[in-house]
């Protein structure tokens, strides 16, 4: 089977995503296109979401398609995903048939589906994208599972724009409080676009039960070795931020405390000093901030930080429009 | 008045839905055209959906037209539809305003409105897409209410791709179990194009109970006669489905028991077996099978019926795209 | 700061206002055109809405743009917008960060937020439209806040059709029942444009609590002033109604009241009979009716009316469409 999707960026090889950059840098210079004229994508949204939809609605129609926005279980059925079941439940569907005509329907399917936050072992399977892929006959792009590869790029480009050249750069992902456990999805993206550009990347957490699940922790090691750059964990703020040339925040739940958060509470709310201030960003390198938004004001970052010249999440929210014009490009194109 | 809406198959002639399906065969070799060029259409989603929705949407997109999805009574205000009443209740607005006024924004005005299974003699009725087709000044398309014409031309257009000419052909429309009393909208469209094209028609069903309104029994009869075929209703699984070429499945609640499901809920509950497996397929004459989506594996039709050759369900949801194109692009022709 | 946001007719001239009138009445003449190609416009509904999404939509279409519809708290995040807080709240993202991000992806914002209906001395300030044009790097467009300049555009043009110039007609904007208390934003509206237009006009309401709030008393008296008309109040149905050649209707909360409104209740149940009807229109210069809908029949005014040739609502409902297009182009143009 040669289709090939954009699931996670450890399906693309370094000269892959520096491609898919350089495209997107070139659809921020010049906007507009006919790479999907008259071709169309099924946005599937399980989870909610503002930026997310908007860029890639916009982008199909700058390059002249039409996206499809879909909520299933909202504005349409819920959906079976186990195989060989018997249907006597809420759903009134299965994946094979809802993939199959949508492949009919659209060029393109991409997919929006958080984790449930009740058992990671279950969720870590990222079962309801791996299902669109198998039985879709047309590529499929990740808009957030367990991990998010349309921000790793917008992020990246962010950074390019800075920096030129991120090879060697100091970059650290920093856990921040937030009042809910969330998604690991951008955290894990994190550390494998940072990785696989090459950079120093040091993830800064709480405690040992912050750290990220293997599977990312190894493919990050493997990203760093083949690029060049390192990963090393830390829970020391000062020395973490100290000649840091990149700050990026992001508040999760930790793992060993899935579906059972009442536990995990206690924990989250001993470390609200992992908000990003003035006087972290002072021990940086001049470094810059940035964050997938969004974000609570004050909670993750101050104000002070935010409204700063150093913050780029606004570029790097910008930049979700670029990079997913490219990769909805690419794809089309293998087609 | 000349303007004309599709609100049934049975408001057209044999000859115009042959050209329905002949145009839309056109439309499935040759997807893109300008028969939608700045027209638009208001799809009017009173329930919810996907392939419609989806379908409609994207067939608007490739003729150059633009569909716009409304939801009343969730992001739009709830419908008056009863003439001369003082509207002191939930609806803030009258049909007649509605229609009229979305008449001179669109171009083309499709309803889903299903019944409300609470007293079938005003189900039966229609009166939504019936008040719709009274004030609006534009053609109006019915996605669904007591019967689903496009689900019929679909359907049609996938078995005459398999069969050709479907004259004489023995065609089965088999009630099957779902836990809830469902809309008898496509087994009553199921009686109307299968007498329409000609062939030879079962309607098999647990018990007379479950035999469709006497108007759609009375236009199957009509359509039989004035098309060489017949209709008749068998209680008997083995003598139905023996030398079927077309096995159609649907599950429907019975209407002696409209608005009092409890007691309908053992009846059906006991012909959980009507489920169509290989078993009963191998009863065929090498016939093909087909359901309008969505189903429930292995409670309407097994998973080894739905992922056989004989399955031709995702030929007939895809058809859904092509016949819709054609119903609109006849429907703006006119004008 | 030049960019131009259209927040309140206030903030245009009368030459400004006549200009868009008569773009609008060309794109009436000649719906199509290139003005927005490639543009696109985000609508945010923070209320519900199917006239105003769907001309919007359509309007962005017609000219070649493309709009996308948002609707926060509901398919996106919910947003805080007052400025410093420490976002420990239900918001998950701070309007700076909302208003700058949809700067980069669109061309023009378009925001719906009705009044909360607890606190009058909030809901006048405004705050969430305000915050959009503070953040927003893009025009920002009222949809209907406190006022509803948009319906005040359309409801010009359908008297201009009926009347052409406006001078000196007698305007009558009459408060009629409705169950619930409304917004006063079309209330406040029609007060600004017809005194804009030079009219006489009387606002009829059955108690001094029901007169409009000083801004938009004052805003009224000032434009009678510069226009050549007049204001006035009334709580006197047939000396108000007497020779008018316009009644416009609308229901809204009285202000003493706002947030207690269990005590207004009793009042507005005492004036069913401000119900526009046939004896009070024979009262008229054979004057014209309208109402911005959606109007509950029989209950702001009768079917009689409603029905007669006098009522402009479907027209004034019609320009929408084209006045909305008009002031998408004008603000397209400045940048």
């Amino acid at each position: 089977m040669s289709l090939r999707h954009f699931l996670t960026t450890q399906d693309y090889s370094r000269a892959e995503i520096d491609a898919l950059l350089e495209q997107a840098a070139a659809f921020k210079r010049s906007p507009r296109g006919q790479q999907l004229a008259g071709k169309s994508v099924a946005l599937l949204f399980f989870n909610p979401s503002m930026r997310t939809r908007t860029s890639f609605e916009l982008g199909a129609f700058h390059l002249g398609g039409h996206a499809i926005v879909l909520s299933p279980g909202k504005d349409a059925w819920p959906i079976e995903f186990r195989p060989n079941v018997v249907m006597d439940g809420e759903a009134e569907e299965h994946i094979a048939e809802v993939a199959r005509v949508l492949s009919r329907y659209v060029d393109l399917i991409a997919v929006r589906a958080f984790p449930k936050f009740q058992d990671w072992s279950v969720d870590r399977e990222d079962a309801v994208i791996k299902a669109f892929a198998q039985y879709a006959t047309v590529p499929v792009i990740n808009m957030e599972t367990i991990t998010h590869p349309c921000q790793e790029l917008a992020h990246a480009l962010a950074l390019k724009e800075r920096f030129g050249d991120l090879t060697g750069r100091k970059y650290v992902l920093t856990w921040t409080y937030h009042p809910k456990p969330l998604n690991t999805a951008v955290a894990n993206s994190a550390l494998l676009i940072a990785t696989k550009m090459g950079m120093d990347v040091t993830l800064l957490c709480p405690t040992p039960d912050y750290v990220l699940d293997k599977r990312y922790m190894a493919f990050g090691e493997q990203n760093a070795k083949e690029n060049g750059g390192s990963l090393k964990v830390s829970h020391n703020i000062e020395e973490a931020y100290r000649g840091a040339d990149v700050v990026y925040a992001k508040s999760w739940g930790a793992l060993p405390f899935f579906g059972r958060w009442e536990n995990e509470k206690p924990i989250r709310d001993a470390h609200k000093h992992f908000i990003v201030d003035e006087a972290k960003m002072a021990l940086t390198n001049n470094g810059v901030f940035s964050h997938c938004l969004p974000l609570r004001r004050n909670i993750k970052a101050t104000d002070a930080v935010m409204d700063s010249p150093a913050c780029i999440a606004i570029d790097e929210a910008e930049n979700r429009l670029h990079v997913q014009k490219a990769v909805m490009a690419s794809l089309i194109d293998q087609r």
